[in-house]
């Protein structure tokens, strides 16, 4: 197996690159790290073009099959590859998923509209998953989905859920023709209490951006405002957190 | 005013100090960080020992009452005393709470086991919060609750919940001689789902460690388990996102 000991071959680079959103669109590639998450790819079905793993990795009987497929990486490169302090040995391209949102507009769909944080994505990919909710669709100004940090918090829901991005403004009355009714979250005079809500499989619910909520051309079209009842005296929740209380309550 | 150039001056080193734990003990004081932190603190009645600003807030008249303990400081203390790329221009040195389990264990207790994050520790004391929990107890390993980290997630939560530090392999037996029934959140052959569970006001949840759960000597005292069922593929839930979904279940 050939290795590669400097973090300078072209190889490598480019790799590197396929962390950016950028170079990620024009190679139609991104850059998984970890085990655990090209473990995940690999058994939901996704092809590498290249496993890079350090001779921890490079007998690993899980990997058996891609053999063929991988280059011995040495420390330093490891440590350049990797988006954390402590690199776990394994990195794959993979490339990008070409989601479509379903033609017929029927099902579960979590809005995401302008949640800058990639934890916080990244964490709601990873809860609508175990929920149950089909789609995830990424509004302008939200973090891009196979950015390391958001890779890192959905924990492989990318192979479980069906993210796309779309135009907010336009998919929200598109979703209303057919007949999902629009979920916004914000505290207003209208809103109603998340419990009051019928448990339906058929919604979409769009969570807004952290500090400024959802954008108020979008909070003008929802079919009903939600929001979560508190009892103490914190003055709001984590967008990820109040998604999970939301989703679980409706897919219940 | 008196204005601080240097972050070399002995004040600023001891603020600066007191964003680590071991010197938070030594002196009995935490800096906070942010017009809202510091603003949360001083709403909460907190009485600083002394504000940092830059010009921009040395003015501001919701300071206006803490003036005679302001001291300006230039944009390079500024950037030093922070834990931020983006600092805001106010610190505050705040007594450290000296918070104490209530005598007779009864109302909503949250176990922290072993949580690692910083930014789990503080989203789950600020849903803790807004869901009207009482006690946050924080266990062995779990991340210091004053930790810069920590607080950006709490948002000013620390003022509104009982958080104390205990050894929770202690507590827990005491807490069920109280009459208090423990919780815990491991899925096994015995766990329940959380719906499950008749809503109460009195209770002890325990939430284990992100990779490995509660310890098995904790598992081996709860009363009953319980799990959130998941109908999604993902494998688990973050542990701030599964507090959340139970303690608004619980509570609500």
């Amino acid at each position: 197996m050939e290795t590669i000991t400097s973090p300078k071959n072209d190889h490598i680079k480019l790799a590197k690159k396929l962390t950016v959103k950028k170079y990620q669109k024009d190679y139609d590639r991104y850059l998984l790290e970890g085990p655990h998450q090209v473990h995940d790819a690999l058994a939901a079905g996704a092809q590498p073009d290249r496993l890079y793993v350090t001779s921890k990795y490079a007998q690993d009987r899980e990997f058996k099959e891609y053999y063929n497929r991988m280059t011995e990486i040495t420390a330093d490169v490891e440590q350049h590859l990797s988006s954390t302090q402590s690199p776990q040995g394994v990195f794959g391209v993979f490339p990008l998923p070409h989601n479509q949102l379903p033609k017929q507009l029927h099902g579960s769909f979590l809005l995401l509209d302008g949640i800058q944080d990639p934890g916080n994505v990244g964490t709601m990919v990873r809860t609508a998953d175990a929920a149950g909710v089909q789609n995830v669709v990424l509004g302008k100004q939200t973090a891009d989905a196979f950015s390391p940090k958001v890779l890192r918090a959905m924990q492989g829901s990318q192979f479980h859920v069906n993210i796309v991005s779309a135009d907010l403004t336009k998919l929200v009355p598109q979703l209303q023709r057919s007949g999902v009714p629009v979920y916004g979250t914000e505290l207003n005079d209208q809103a109603k209490p998340y419990a009051s809500i019928a448990k339906t499989d058929n919604f979409a619910l769009i969570m807004g951006n952290e500090g400024n909520g959802m954008r108020p051309e979008l909070l003008a079209r929802t079919d009903v405002n939600i929001y979560i009842p508190m009892r103490g005296n914190a003055e709001s929740l984590n967008v990820g957190v109040a998604a999970g209380v939301v989703l679980f309550h409706l897919l219940s």
